[in-house]
């Protein structure tokens, strides 16, 4: 389970999307919201697009690993897809919050890397906020004021990385997941392999 | 301060080398020994080839970080140039058995990386410590029974490589310093970068 998280606008959408595309052992949770879709996102692919009751369903009946609100709107992450990868032996990514990674902490906590990105500077960050020109000042300005809130939790997380250049970072992401695949604790079938090694000399 | 243990034959050394070539950051800490120079190995580089009076010297004036005595030779890490790597920034690569890793966790143990390379079977090793034709018989048994022993303490390091192939193993090895460097806990800085960032939202 590789949690990212970051604040708004620091390239976690696009990190996370050349990851997929780059690892064929690791799927995406897709998260549920009550959030109408952005222009451009498709229901069960960026989100799957929930109205408030039957968010408020699944919440209830304990289908979801973590919810949040975030904006007048909630967040969630269905469970039944994340345990039927994990048996299969598939990774899972999550593409969550401070407060969604808590929760998953809580709740499904065995075996949790967490990533934190940050943007190369405010002035980016700014930058990138203010771009999606379909929104509000005011949406902006509280979007601003979310990020810093994300930021002020870096700590949290595992492993850091300052988003300067996407290739760069998804190479560093790639070196985080292989490294981690490689501990000792992860791998499979170590104690006989080195049996069968040692009867063998 | 990264730690390559092995058996004998499961191709360290090459991956070492190979690593050292790749890496700026990181510089080798060459061992001291009693043992004679085998053919082609370079004072200075290889080891640093002592009397077992000097040896034992160092050894009483407490300039060795881990030591072990292995087929009737002596072994250690002298001191100070690790120290002055480390002073420097530097990451130091350490080619030690399970025996010195033990040693070194005690004597110098804030930020230790423990790796440990298997070979692909014991076929292959066998084949590898047989090869080098200059040992009589007996030392090559003594050479695959130290192995065996070398291996039972696999359990001991954070991450384990099966050095199937030497161009991935380095991969591997490539990625484990590379994500160890992004963990949130080695990056200097952050604390200031952070504050920055949140200052200029």
């Amino acid at each position: 389970m590789l949690v990212l998280s970051s604040p708004s606008g620091a390239g976690k959408t696009t990190l996370s999307r050349r990851l997929l595309e780059s690892d064929d052992e690791i799927s995406m949770s897709v998260s549920v919201t009550t959030r109408k879709p952005r222009p451009g996102e498709v229901d069960g692919r960026d989100y799957i697009f929930l109205s408030t009751e039957k968010f408020g369903l699944m919440r209830n009946r304990q289908e979801l690993l973590e919810n949040a609100k975030v904006f007048d709107n909630w967040y969630g992450t269905p469970k039944s897809p994340v345990e039927q990868a994990l048996s299969e032996g598939r990774d899972v990514l999550f593409d969550i919050d401070w407060q969604g990674t808590q929760q998953l902490e809580e709740n499904a906590a065995e075996d949790l890397i967490k990533v934190f990105i940050l943007p190369p500077s405010s002035y980016e960050l700014e930058r990138r906020l203010t771009k999606r020109a379909q929104d509000p000042p005011e949406i902006v300005a509280g979007r601003m004021a979310k990020a810093s809130d994300e930021i002020s939790h870096y700590a949290e997380y595992d492993y850091i990385l300052v988003n300067v250049d996407v290739d760069e970072s998804l190479a560093e992401l790639q070196s985080i997941l292989r490294a981690e695949r490689l501990k000792r604790s992860r791998q499979t079938g170590l104690i006989d392999f080195v049996k069968q090694l040692r009867e063998g000399l």
